[in-house]
């Protein structure tokens, strides 16, 4: 590997910055094969606030200009918001700087196309952090899959739940603002769905041929707050809160699709399910240590710790039974990705494969507003 | 109450047959303020497996004719198939005699709106056996949804899951043929969960507006088996093994639907789930005697037995924990609809009602015959 | 089989004398080749509940005297207070009829063994109602581990919880009383979980050699209530509302046992727990249609219905999927029950098993009041 | 807080020794309060291996002498074995150097004596990593429980199962010698149930005046491998595979304990249940994120995500739902435990606490040795 520090630049401070922050740090112990990295610059635009983050998360500079941060790394992390995914990652690839983006790819299917192409122009990897793909049971779930466990796989039930928005006086942000996140509970979270579905059972059901697709936002408006707790003022909300969907894979197999922010009880609910001639697989997240599965010739599903040793990364960690946690996502995501820049190798999920997701979120919409089936764009 | 025990005429001996004389029998010891019932006349073509069926069920008489035998009873239980539903229904109807009709309705929608006629038309209960709504659990969700626990309603997400048909070689029956049976899962089981979600939600988000139906057929033709097991023939299945279907509501709440007899493990899975402004809750039928409850200020789902003293039914049976089973849904819908027999009132679910589930299911084929959503006739 | 109905007498009206009145009027419908029977006599000293509940369950007769009412009978089941378990069983048998007993056998281990005399003297069966023995899940968990399937055992674990006596305030009764009860929790839930771990895996780990017992009395005294809900007396609890103990079984294997009156948010969680060398295996009655196993090679345990068709008694009911409630397992008991009657065969739990129920009843107290282990008597 | 890192002295360099390395890693990016630390000394036998580790886990010196190294460090941690955990604690404690040290406190009573007196009689922290005290469901139950949530505790129950001894030809270990560990499953897994427990309700149960302990060794001897797999020896295993106990409490509450090495298909099912006279709670390790909470007038269990911000250390990690893992309890800990070094706080749980468990361990093996219950030393 090689011997000089893979310098990191990282756009954006907050949940995704410390949750990222955080894998690079803890690398070294349970990765040790991992290419070194320097936590080289931490960039936004709140001076003081990016200070105190780069303080806590260990990143030696900061910057608030993204344009001459690039210049200056070795690697670049895009965690900003959606509408600050299509610039900066494309004029890291054009620099020939390997980038790591935050899902959803953009918050259009245009922009996403504009940084697809940028990929494909590129030799660097240019991943999107889709980073359940990392948990070990989905892996192991995929595996199965694979090996033809399952069977022919007919019909995948994917959805995720919240509830941060129940309250209609939680505060309005940005992942409500068209124009900044693109999409609310459809980007935000079926973004996750569609790609892990993908993930799980696409090599065996094919290409999405067609999708139905819902969305409704049931609270319009959101107060903003001061300081001091006082609403200023209210905003809209321009997308949407909830959405479901149905597909139509080219193999046959059905989908049933759906993502809320107003469920009731719900904080990190996403579930997968999978149904194949031959057996069938459960997997929520807020139990990510676990795999319910149906075995050919069995007769329940098998409610399985997936913490064994030849287990997926379990190794790295703790013996059996001694569960890992959400972040630990990152951790594996990091440094597969890592490893693909050192060695040049293509990471995956790519913004090839992100693109993929877009489109099947842009012909969500697309039916949504059509009131009709839609094919892929 | 009446003196005379009242004449029933039942059309159908085999699994719902059972299962209602089942529930004839029981009244008794029970339910002792019911009508005091006959189990008159068993009603069938093949005289042999009738008489048979008599004997062991409990009728004095039986009959191939069942235009004559609905002369000689007082009230009229329509079993059979489901291309048997309409005439013999209406026919009762039309001779001042109650019926009691399995579901769905009919296989088409203009069987259903006959039959919605004939008994708006009679003065004598005309009702469908939908009867998932006469789960102790069922019964006090609906009231707690009434009574505004769960607040205002957002989300409904209904399914029911199966497997009977994953094997490819399971023999071909009258449930796959579209002429016998008007659709396959989605009228055998779609129908069940349509009914439930009006049922327990209906009055919280009125009408359904608009809906987009997928239906698919995995396997096209099944053998048909000889006494010796041999295969004689194959017929076409021409109905869906599995729909998907979205809601939208005229409050603005969505609703997520399937079902299938596909679903490798899953045999009687029929789960309904609600999502509120204020609580949440979900219910399964492979766990009938369970409620599952997000309450108002919760933190997560109470998993509660709903076999207390003071819930619906269940001081007629057992003490708290004791739990029921399937077949006590049948008693406590024979009860509600003998009583109202008895007493000259309406018996929910009507007829009227059933066509309501009716129009939905049409309007799901309508949908996945023009790909796009679609709103109800 | 016989021609003449065995005309059966029961004494005891209350909830055991319901649930054994259910069963026998459900025979014919669902076990054709069970003797028939006639509900001849409801033996109990108030005679207009008596009258009523004879109405009610479908007795031809009534009586007060237990004795002339035996004379009269082909049958007789025992089901009441467990202080008038010896003398009419004994009375019965000694006539040469046929006695079915409710458990625990006798309030004392002498009683038990009384009663174990004059069954082994006596001609025809004599059994002891352990009706949990009935459930589907259970007969086929003790298939599994008669095959073998779970390899050498190693732990049993069983526990019955009820929570009925929470509330201080609860009115006094029978089974409070030690001259009545024998004992409290010990003998009414502590007899089923010891009966049922018997009856599951008593082939493969042998006796009991010994037990450690712990007995407790949360509430002492009790209130009498008049009909106008005043409290007119205290009594005193003179049983246990709860007990644990320890098993050591002659094969190396260990068990923990324990019941509770004040289990809060317990129902009638009935929990046994397996483990092998080869696989372990759980079931709860409040889940009764469930079992979890945890197969050779299985990676964790899978909750299966045990409703196919070819489970245990399943095929004389429903479908697959369409669960059993709590009563079913009467109406199993009673078939095999009457089998044996008719047939002159041997009926398991016999009066022989039960005092095997006894002794290790009798066994916990007495350790419970050494503060030592002890063997059995 | 302190400008000059602490230094810290780690003996053990395996499991314990990487899990407490990373808490001392993470620390602070995530508690940015607490004091700074320096990884200075790592201590073993083994100089390849302890170099090797040194590096992973990021400490600047080794040392294979314990006694020179606790002199140059500011704290100590013992993760030894539990033979070594008695002579370098005192060591350390005499020469005023805070020590924190794995559990059990020791392999016997009497060296635990010895090391609570050196607790006593110095000035500094002396604690016992009962890391599970650390789990933030864990906290908000006891929390629970000190409001008087669960009103009167009348039941305890825990539970440690692990299978990881099921194969008879399962490695031969330290963990299996008495010399060397003390007890086997008593007291890896049983120390921690019993310090749970005292933690969760030892305040409202009072001391444990009783038990019965029962403890088996189902496989007396284990082959020794060499590096290339082939059995060289078999060695005694001279502690127990399992053990149950019953426990009486001041208070008159009850407990009923176990932990097993051969609890087929349990990894880590470390199991806490508490019944109230107003209610009930329950927890498992394998689902550490979950509390199952039966509140005062709820009618089942709330199965509860314990990741809101509110809850025990959640707002130092990730949003609500985002699910943390085993390992996090270690930071906590070490948070806590050099907060208390630095500010010159106690440490809870201390030696004298840890002390507190050992005479319960102590009392169920002479239980097990007498066959009578006996009342702690």
């Amino acid at each position: 590997m090689t011997d000089t520090p893979l310098k990191i630049g990282v756009l954006g401070y907050r949940f995704m910055g410390k949750a990222h922050a955080n894998a690079l740090a803890r690398l070294p112990m349970f990765f040790p094969d991992a290419p070194t990295v320097a936590r080289h610059t931490l960039i936004g635009r709140d001076e003081e606030a990016l200070a105190s983050a780069a303080d806590r998360f260990g990143f030696a500079n900061t910057a608030t200009d993204w344009e001459a941060a690039i210049d200056e790394v070795d690697v670049f992390y895009n965690l900003g918001p959606n509408h600050l995914h299509v610039e900066p990652s494309v004029t890291a690839l054009e620099a020939g700087v390997p980038v790591l983006c935050e899902k959803p790819l953009a918050p259009t299917l245009d922009g996403a196309e504009t940084m697809r192409a940028a990929a494909a122009d590129a030799d660097v990897p240019a991943g999107c952090a889709f980073n359940y793909r990392f948990v070990p049971a989905i892996r192991y779930a995929r595996e199965l899959i694979a090996a033809g466990e399952l069977g022919e796989i007919r019909q995948v039930r994917g959805r995720y739940l919240q509830d941060w928005l129940v309250d209609p006086e939680a505060p309005w942000a940005w992942r409500m603002d068209a124009d900044l996140a693109g999409s609310g509970a459809l980007g935000d979270l079926g973004a996750h769905t569609v790609d892990l579905a993908s993930f799980l059972v696409g090599d065996a059901v094919g290409d999405i041929e067609r999708v139905s697709g819902h969305l409704r936002t049931f609270v319009d408006e959101r107060p903003v707050y001061d300081d001091a707790g006082n609403v200023v003022e209210h905003r809209d909300v321009t997308v949407d809160d909830a959405y479901t969907a149905q597909f139509a894979y080219e193999s046959g197999a059905m989908g049933s699709f759906e993502a809320s922010r107003f469920a009731t009880g719900h904080k990190n609910d996403h579930t997968i399910e999978v149904h194949g001639s031959d057996g069938s697989l459960r997997f929520s997240l807020e139990r990510l240590n676990e795999l319910e599965l149906l075995r050919d010739g069995g007769r329940g599903y098998e409610t399985m710790l997936v913490t064994d040793e030849d287990d997926p990364y379990v190794d790295r960690w703790w013996p059996p039974g001694h569960v890992l946690g959400w972040e630990h996502t990152f951790v594996h995501e990091n440094y597969e990705f890592l490893m693909a820049v050192a060695e040049g190798d293509e990471f995956s999920p790519s913004f090839e494969e992100a693109y993929e997701v877009q489109r099947v979120l842009e012909a969500i919409e697309r039916s949504d507003a059509r009131d009709e089936w839609v094919t892929l764009r």
